[in-house]
């Protein structure tokens, strides 16, 4: 297991399968990742909803249409949507999507952002080993 | 608060300031979402660290260094890396970066993935709207 891992330019985000999950090769403990191809016309598999899971959808490139509960919502790029743990959703690219789809989903569960408020710990002294 | 926002193109990530926190604009609970863009040359202000917070960078476009504690990892479209609580990190975009620096960082805290478990619930039989 490493930290680092090479997903791929853009244009190969999933690779074969269309669907590339990060989190295991990067050893991520709290975020999950996954870079995604749908082309024109295609569907996600089923719908689904996830319990505990809350989930950030990021459309980079393609046109589409996702299903959110009863709603459906155009994707194109730059849209970003959350779906809340229990909403059933799915996805797809418009049969005449100008380009393949690229998006990403994240989730995680557990600890709200607000609970853990600001908590970084700055060095500004430091230099940077480019600049050294 | 709306559930869905409008990020821009990959070549307007980030907009004046090139960093864009997503988190709020769409009501997230969990995840944090930044999406970047740093000028060829352009590096982080200071190096910092989070007590609790996980972060995961993607780097879509563009080349750059990853100042890691001790380490600095190079990076190119598709580089994709964690970093753990506690690691000082900074990072910048090659002064002769083919592109500008196009950059997520997702970060959450508080429930391990591999304790979430599978908490997918299916709907195998029920119709997407885009087909009826």
């Amino acid at each position: 297991m490493s930290t680092v891992t090479q997903i791929g330019q853009l244009d190969a985000w999933g690779g074969e399968k269309g669907k590339h999950f990060i989190e295991k090769e990067i050893g991520a403990q709290f975020v999950g990742t996954s870079v995604n191809t749908t082309q024109p016309g295609g569907e996600s598999p089923f719908w689904h909803a996830h319990t505990k899971l809350e989930e950030i959808y990021i459309i980079v490139d393609g046109r589409g249409e996702f299903a959110l509960g009863d709603e459906v919502l155009p994707l194109e790029p730059g849209t970003t949507l959350r779906v809340a743990p229990g909403v059933m959703h799915a996805l797809r690219a418009l049969p005449d999507s100008p380009a393949p789809m690229r998006w990403l989903c994240i989730r995680a569960a557990g600890q709200e952002m607000s609970s853990v408020g600001n908590d970084a710990e700055l060095d500004r002294d430091r230099p940077f080993p480019w600049n050294v």
